[in-house]
């Protein structure tokens, strides 16, 4: 064994030694008995961790959400297993309104996050601080209600797939067939460093700093095996609960969702069935996109033409040629010259189900909100200046890609008319596991099933 | 007359019509009947408009803000008065829920956007669509409450100053001696474009699409007359109405502000009185300062080391050395070894009236969230990767900044224990004039005075 080796085995003695000290002291949430539910029962806008479900799918829409990518810097499947082990506990205490571990403990890390080479610091009348072990928890939503925060882990395309020709974590051959690789759809403009990662994190909450604080303490547990790869915030703003919001173009966006009230929908289009791997039944995939939108074009537009282009009227969100937003769309109907009611490349039509044969995919639409860019306009009257980044934070559930987003947006990315206005510019493909029961951790049946294979 | 002069002649002509017409059509806000009040009585977050002082200043603080500065491209002085009258007129309506112009005119723009050059549009079938006018109100605030929106206009130095030697808008003799170019303190790293501006609005809401939607409607009003220089939003998630937020270093921020319930503190503090031109009386000297802040490196620091930088106990947001959140700070209390119980370079101390000659600033404390930029650290373990772009979004209101900020973080930039983890990258000095009574615009007396000087 070479030096080199020795100290590898040593480190990894003290990682696992580590890891299995976060979970026992995040609770007793992992593996051990349960806390006492009457905390969480007691604040009636928390939502339930544990279940056959994620929370975060089929849970109604949430005002704000943050979201993460990572990339693993560790080659070792333990590692990431005993990861997921953390984050699970840390996450059931988090969406229950806790701190991320008990504050008492101070900062539990998979692996060492190097703060013991941090210096001693010395102030003012040379007094000196040990910078030793850190806070437990940033602090921010100390004083904050859960406000829904419901935490949604996910697996990208690079967790199962080769590195310079070697299988990274062991887990090439549990790779379900439903997630593939995304095709390069015609308009894609997909920068890498907003697109992939190894793991995905969706935290979604009624307040920006909950779902912020929840994903940064997520991220301080798994400093020392991962780096973040991109985030993207986003917000809904709901006229009333449960009620469609309006994106950034002025038009409601989720009349035609998959409802999430409705089971037989959702077994149908979002959860996974027998057809996937174990670890995935019940779970889904989610496509996110981070879609800009070019505001300052589109509001130069006039109402009947983007009224053409959606396919619905904006202010009634009725559909074009209806008088009420309650009547479903008739795309069958034609004007007394016999042009389409609802124009052939309108935004609707091509996303309905009856234009994919019959796919559905679950939408929750966020609108997101990066301040201006310096941008050459590529429209009349061909201004230069700063221009929103603004636009769509498009996340949508499914329970099979290639029969949910891939078939809605192949033809859509070629002949919507809303396509002028929007650019894709990052995202990705994350199959979400299904939920833990409480004593197990999310995706434990995927390493289960790796560790039986070999 | 040369042709130039003549076609400039016959812009300006067409712009004044175009700018009264805006003023006319945005209801009778501005020298016309009141609309009835009814509509705005009955929507009981709707805060006021027209008053002594502008609301957004001592107005309780809202959770979001939407904050943009603008750079105005035309050199006429008249275009700006009718600038400021258009906005004034669009901001009431804003502020009381509804759309920043009646929906039935399309938008009326002060001077023409250029969208009449906009080509003819062809899809599908050969549907052409005219893109003549565009609509009124981007419309994503259309079933949305007033969320306690208030707008707050500023005018940033440059506005009064000489651009290469000429007095831009006749405005240099009227400029305020408070209004003093800002000195650049220690550690400041102002990014040219982020920072200044001829203009500024601040949108504080509770909702953060009605913030934005209402400075998207000003910047489209104002489009052929200005350009955006900046934005900025910001959020502040309240535990309760009118309790002080934390900030995302996880410490309560506000604690010993200004009580915007205090009308005497107001008066010495924040609004200009009678030393001020007349239409600054009833105003407030807005610095708004984009400050980044480590919060890796933050989180890597100990409780009681981050508690020693504050001056505050974390969790409970008492003063070191205290039980309670209630008592004052007690700047003279030391330990049995004679030191200071709130250390000398403390935070806390040293942003305390007490440690600079009674000076006192109106804070409305936000956080900003932009992602992760790619980031070399400048602290142990020197890692390199994506770092949060995080922090304060710290807007101040004053009487006079040269006894508010400037004499305040004149000695906190040189000896606050907090500067090692935050850096100033942005932001400006502005001069909010008072309010305005209905039927006439923000600003007007300035013009007046202008006006009459020339």
């Amino acid at each position: 064994m070479s030096e080199s080796d020795d100290q590898r085995l040593r480190e990894r003695r003290a990682f696992l030694a580590r890891a299995a000290s976060v979970a026992a002291l995040s609770g007793a949430a992992v593996g051990g008995a349960p806390r006492p539910a009457s905390a969480i029962e007691a604040r009636s806008d928390a939502h339930a961790f544990w279940g056959a479900h994620q929370a975060g799918i089929a849970t109604p829409l949430q005002e704000h959400v943050y979201f993460a990518t990572f990339d693993l810097t560790t080659t070792e499947r333990e590692d990431v297993a005993q990861l997921l082990r953390a984050w699970t506990a840390a996450a059931a205490r988090l969406t229950a309104g806790e701190t991320a571990q008990p504050l008492q403990a101070g900062l539990q890390a998979v692996a060492d996050t190097g703060h013991a080479e941090s210096p001693t610091a010395t102030y003012g009348r040379g007094q000196k601080f040990d910078v030793g072990i850190p806070a437990a928890d940033s602090g921010e939503a100390l004083d904050l209600k859960p406000a829904r925060l419901s935490i949604t882990f996910g697996f990208g395309v690079d967790l199962f797939s080769l590195k310079d020709g070697k299988d990274r974590f062991g887990l090439a051959a549990q790779r379900p067939e439903a997630l593939v690789d995304l095709p390069r759809f015609p308009g894609d403009q997909l920068i890498a460093e907003r697109t992939g990662g190894d793991l995905s994190i969706q935290a979604c909450a009624d307040d920006p700093q909950v779902a912020f604080h929840a994903v940064r303490q997520l991220a301080r547990i798994a400093a020392a095996v991962t780096q973040i790869r991109w985030v993207q915030s986003g917000f809904a703003s709901l006229p009333a609960p449960n009620q469609a919001p309006r994106n950034l173009m002025g038009f409601k966006d989720g009349t035609n969702n998959v409802s999430v009230a409705d089971p037989h929908a959702l077994a149908q289009y979002v959860w996974v069935g027998n057809e996937g791997p174990d670890w995935m039944r019940g779970g889904s995939y989610l496509v996110a996109r981070r879609i800009r939108i070019a505001l300052e074009h589109w509001d130069r537009m006039k109402l009947a033409f983007q009224e053409q282009t959606v396919g619905r009227q904006k202010y009634s969100n009725a559909a074009l040629g209806e008088k009420s937003a309650l009547k479903p769309l008739d795309l069958a109907a034609t004007d007394k010259d016999g042009n389409p009611v609802i124009p052939e490349n309108s935004h609707v039509r091509l996303a309905a189900a009856a234009s994919n044969d019959g796919a559905q995919i679950l939408r929750r639409p966020y609108s997101y909100n990066d301040g201006v860019n310096f941008t050459a306009e590529r429209w009349p009257p061909w201004r230069q200046g700063m221009e929103y980044d603004a636009g769509l934070f498009f996340l949508a559930y499914q329970r099979d890609p290639r029969n949910g987003f891939i078939r809605i947006y192949e033809k859509m990315s070629r002949f919507d008319m809303l396509n002028q206005f929007v650019t894709h510019v990052g995202g990705g493909l994350f199959a979400c596991p299904a939920g833990a029961m409480e004593g197990r951790y999310i995706g434990q049946s995927l390493f289960e099933a790796a560790a039986r294979a070999t």
